[in-house]
């Protein structure tokens, strides 16, 4: 992705979110000479401590309560950079931090938060005069995670962003950032509108990512090994349920996960402590192994506390999830 | 729920897996006079560790590799049993804690783990002749998780746990033990086919039962405080995330969550940080704090390192999620 990056001429700002963990975090700043991604102060505090100090929470952060108190010691620490979408949490965040660097948070398609990128102007406006520094636009086109949207999302992207600037430019701000992406759309990205890729979940790959086509099975770095506790004749119940997991399941993947090494096999079912798989032959028998990718890397990640780093099948080293739970 | 147990002549073994905290464990155990289920041999050891010493895993354990010493090191410590649903897992127990006691499970309809309830006499002989220690039959009627099944998931339970004890009969085995329950079926349990209830939820409740009609809204004990962070005029983004709330999102719920005091807002989408909420009425502000009730409390639980214990809207404590994680 680094290498990628750099060849069209992108900032690659990594979204740690999926990883959580300041040792791949380092790996990925020393490839690409930048900064990270990042969704909450929480996090953010964690990464810091361990010196990565060059941040963009690209969330549309409120700063009430203690969160203020937080965002303006860490402000104190990092370079810090946050997302806006509202004229209500400009005023918040430049009274937690006044002269906070901020990008307005356009919705390109996913329909969640950012405002409708003529509207960018305006949120830009009511930033700049609540005595923030705005520095540019973004957006996150998630609707790039269903079967064959990729193309028209990274297109999506591009158009928000470039409506998202000019209506910047409108209000007399000129846009230094413009910053999209994510591992479905990353390679699909428009130089000419943007100028940082925020991809996350590339990190390690995961079994939506294969089902979208952005990843081979066999790509998938990080797996659940779970043991078999219970057989049919076509089926299997392993211990790696939703606590392990993750419970993601969106309509169009086959199931609750993969198993890399078995790619027929269909995780039918998941509850806490049981994932139901078939097999289209015999299942494997009670006792036995097998590996899990999970349908999103980002939540089963969340739920584990180390990472065990594994080579040519040996264990070399384990990896704090050293973010794990910091998501407010 | 101790109360309706006592009064109908059954044992209650709450499900801890729920709540995974050892405050509210020693409540329930001083309510009921008796022991705890836990799912996994991980719980059991910090449970174990806080004196809470007489355990029933209600799953397949299977007794490989590190877990065989953990298993044995806790029987050691612990008044246990197990659940069993094959000659293999039996084998494998057996060679890890000769005489361990266990129960036969079996399916009642959930199509999970457990043999279909005839086959439980075959089970139950091959863990005798390992060397284990056979004390009855349990199930878990899962299939009551789903609209106006409770009555029939009630009925199977009764019926599987029926013929399974008879099974054991036919191979000499009598049962002491008939153990079922959930806790959208907890109030209609055979009392003369049951001696024990495992129910888990009703410590806090959650979407899912008041969806499903086992609880009230407003009965539920634990939620989220969430900020708005974004807003449309009928729909606000909230902090909380699947990071926060868990993703179980089963298809006959409304939303993947509710607002207890909210009743009309329905959580339409849910990503790592942001859930998107429909408000009948003008969304609340940015800023403004909203509390979600998760969709599955037991996942939420187990994305918290602490509880916030509040009493007329006053902290009055913080009970650390003493087993959050311990889900091998």
């Amino acid at each position: 992705m680094a290498g990628s990056a750099r060849a069209r001429g992108l900032a690659l700002r990594p979204h740690a979110k999926t990883h959580k963990c300041v040792e791949i975090a380092r790996r990925q700043v020393a490839l690409s000479n930048g900064g990270l991604t990042l969704a909450t102060v929480a996090e953010a505090e964690v990464f810091a401590a361990a010196g990565l100090d060059d941040v963009f929470l690209a969330y549309p952060v409120v700063a009430t309560g203690p969160r203020a108190e937080r965002l303006r010691a860490l402000a104190e620490r990092v370079r810090l950079r946050v997302g806006v979408d509202s004229a209500d949490g400009a005023a918040l965040l430049a009274a937690a931090v006044p002269g906070l660097e901020v990008l307005v948070e356009v919705d390109s398609g996913h329909h969640r938060s950012g405002v409708v990128p003529d509207a960018a102007g305006e949120v830009a406006a009511a930033a700049r005069s609540a005595g923030l520094h705005v520095a540019g636009v973004f957006t996150f086109p998630g609707h790039s995670y269903a079967p064959g949207e990729r193309e028209r999302a990274a297109a999506d992207e591009a158009a928000a962003l470039s409506v998202a600037a000019d209506a910047l430019r409108t209000v007399g701000i000129e846009p230094r950032v413009s910053s999209g992406g994510s591992t479905p759309t990353a390679a699909l990205s428009t130089v000419d509108v943007l100028t940082e890729l925020r991809p996350g979940v590339y990190a390690f790959q995961d079994a939506q990512q294969a089902e979208l086509g952005s990843a081979d099975l066999a790509d998938i770095a990080l797996t659940a090994v779970a043991t078999v506790v219970s057989r049919g004749r076509d089926r299997a119940v392993l211990d790696a349920g939703s606590k392990v997991l993750g419970a993601d399941r969106p309509a169009w993947t086959t199931g609750f996960g993969r198993l890399p090494d078995h790619p027929a096999a269909r995780v039918v079912a998941l509850s806490e402590h049981h994932a139901t798989v078939t097999f289209p032959g015999p299942a494997p028998a009670v006792g036995e192994q097998v590996r899990v990718a999970p349908n999103h890397v980002c939540t089963a990640v969340n739920l584990a506390d180390e990472l065990v780093v594994v080579d040519g099948g040996v264990e070399v080293d384990r990896w704090r999830v050293a973010a794990r739970g910091a998501n407010t």
